[in-house]
């Protein structure tokens, strides 16, 4: 499969001047090489019907466009116009190699594994890295139930997360949580900092099927306590902490999250960026 | 679906007389309920056609009747009848309801991961747990290479494993690789004590399709130095140690391990025996 | 060496009731004793001279007097009155029969190290726990100085703590630093939360002698973003976020914690306490 | 303090051709600079009574200097004629100038704390490294104490090691043991590969005064395991493994390993080159 018509975003702003000129550059080439490609603050999308976004920025602007486009079954290609790209197939210095290689169709489509939660009888989602309960300060105590069957069924941490492998090299891995390889359909269970030592992060298949994992928040140290509820690094709910015997569920969302990569070389490479090293 | 004809297989030997008299108790109490139960060593299997295969004795006896009879499509259903039974579903004081549960159909067959591993043009299989390149003295260097690209170039450790989910809480644990649900499609890939803090465990979906890892042994301290091959516990290829610049391919087996269980109410039990509590 | 005139707090207010009535049946047991004791809340202190301090009540109470009183030359001996008593020398159920035992002269007096730090040219102390620099959200860049030789030159990570051994085992810990015994004259250098792998957490001993550490906060993510300055728990520079630039100087206290305890048996019993294992 | 006389020792043999040229070079260049200095297979060293050891190799050929030269107070200095120089103060390409910084005095004589450890009623040491009692293939149960107070009553995993700060970046590290700055008094105390998650890496100051660990191996899976005795990498009792119920007692050795370095500069470096990095 080949693709000839192209959907650019970026992030914009003063921040993202830099990421807009980008995305300029990458509209003219495509056009200069035959292809039809619009920015889409210019375009009425729905009608427009692209059949790849091509997405300049960070991690922030790649994930974002992969939430918004995925629902239309559009995949979207990330070119690296920040520091930190780990979600990008291309970089500032090879992206008109890359966007040929687009054109020809030799990506793959990977469908990665998004989530949603649901709190208070609202359903949020897509989700594309992880659902995060925390609390700055003290431990608090949580409950973890999957499929029904408790899990922990009292668990002292700062807080508690669940990763999608797209997620597990970012917040997940900086609280000890296991780095999933992101075309893995498990999460990870991941307690944050918790004082008793025998809590370890797990990984889990459940929810790439119909599974559930319930968390509780049961009580913090304090009686007023409220933990925040947090997804994809933002407060969705934002002036709603949990109160102790509330409860979040997470779930798989049904449509996975589409992203044109050059596959393995590129994830090996952005695990590079990680600091994992290839020798030594 | 429900089981009635059913083979007993237990461990044999002066050691575990314990496990073999347990084991004339379960065909007793089998045939006591109208079922056709006969031991494994009275009868020719092919011909008897069993439904399910009771396995009495510890993880080990377990293991190989999984590894055994899966290629004939009969699960194995397992009684813990030593001191530590991760693969059991029933234990030596609840095993009369269990086996009622057994027969009425109520038992999920899992269709566990299984390894093979090629070496030398040989090709070794199934492996249920981990196979296992290690020296117990010195860091060696291995390169590990999944689907033809190098995830590690170079990567000095005492050993490198990989282990299936259902072995990931065995030796992979020990050695601070990821925990793994049994129920999982990845593998861990695990550096066994590397003196590199940036080298950590992984976890890779790639096996479950039709991906394969190699590792190759690049070389040792000293020029004479060899590297033990091990798989499930056992000395593979007993009289040949891998050497400098040879490797090994792991892959899937075609043939899923069957192993019947009372699914997550019992690996969570599991879990709590190998040390996982469920509160503090 | 003996022991006869005893000064004893607790922790006061509502919250508290169960710990001000224990205060008060310990001062009638040791009245009964025919030893000379007096609450804190009665007492003008300096004048009344008390060869030991007993506190009743939690972590937080004995910690405050460990800091209160030191300076005189008073150790402290703790009552749990409290659910985690990790200093105490006693609890609820035994703490007659240790009283017998403190008068007697039977506990070690431990010089446990403490810290100050110096920030803005004013500096505070003595902290008995951690000094923590930190950010909820995202990880910031931090530099490590040890007598003046860069450490870490930039390290990203949620925040940077300095440990003592009597903190070690508490914020310390739930963030991957090494438990250090008690009384040890070693600190742990522990970064919490870094995303890069091979930042690990280390002991250093210069600050049982005239050593120092120093910790810049480089810069965060974005322009605005502060660091909190928190030790022991709380924020003691409430309203002066550090910004980025700016840096902490933390060294030993002059004045060591004087900490009465029943030595090894009661670190061991504490370290059950905190869920590490007797067996397993 | 200036050093005018020197020994200078290095490894041998065939496979050291290098590094006995550079001692050979070390010399000439001393005798150049109008000090003493003679290699220590042409001397009778009592006789000779050097001021300073200088050991051209490897870390083995740095340790075994320290150990045979402290008992005379004469500290060593490292010169890296290998791959890895840990210990060594000066590289292949700084030598000269670092000899001529030695000669000035300008270096720091650490007291490096060693151990010793007593089987069957013989004490062997100074150990600089680790004491090492080990098992490849299963988890052995083993118990420890701390000056008579048991620490761990039964703990299972693959062995057990006592290292020393100099040690603990080496052997100790790779089985998760906290890294120690050289200079401490603290030893870990670290299990190898645990199936048990609770049981982590401890450090402790007991044995920096007169306290002593003792490691009892109290049985294994099977009858007849014996476990191996290992320290510094050698084995010590080389045809008496440990035998179910015996038990090896570690202590401080009376004298302190003396190592020349350039301090805190050195240390940082010689982190660098583990693996530990300066920024990212």
């Amino acid at each position: 499969m080949t693709y000839h018509r192209f959907l650019i975003v970026s992030a914009t702003g003063e921040k993202y001047a830099a990421a807009e000129a980008l995305a300029q550059e990458v509209k003219a080439e495509l056009n200069q090489l035959g292809e039809i490609a619009h920015l889409a603050t210019d375009i009425d999308v729905p009608d427009f019907k692209p059949g790849m976004v091509i997405a300049v920025g960070g991690d922030g602007t790649i994930m974002r466009a992969m939430k918004k486009y995925s629902l239309y079954s559009m995949p979207t290609f990330g070119i690296n116009g920040g520091t930190l790209g780990f979600l990008a197939g291309a970089e500032k210095d090879d992206w008109r190699e890359s966007l040929k290689r687009v054109i020809d169709g030799k990506v793959e489509i990977e469908k990665r594994l998004a989530l949603t939660f649901t709190f208070r009888g609202v359903t949020y989602g897509p989700i594309a890295n992880e659902v995060f309960l925390s609390h700055q300060e003290d431990p608090m105590a949580y409950r973890v139930t999957i499929d029904g069957e408790v899990f922990w069924e009292r668990i002292e941490a700062r807080g508690f997360m669940v990763a999608t492998p797209t997620g597990s090299n970012a917040e997940n891995f900086t609280f000890a949580g296991p780095p999933i390889f992101p075309t893995s359909r498990d999460v990870a269970l991941t307690p944050m900092a918790s004082p008793n030592p025998a809590f370890r992060a797990f990984t889990i298949p459940q929810l790439s099927d119909d599974g559930e994992v319930m968390i509780e928040f049961l009580d913090g140290k304090y009686a007023d306590v409220t933990v925040q509820l947090k997804a994809d690094g933002q407060k969705y709910v934002p002036d709603e902490p949990v109160r102790p015997g509330e409860s979040i569920v997470v779930r798989k969302d049904d449509v996975p999250l589409l992203l044109a990569t050059f596959g393995l070389p590129q994830h090996l490479r952005a695990l590079r960026k990680k600091g994992f090293p290839l020798k030594g």
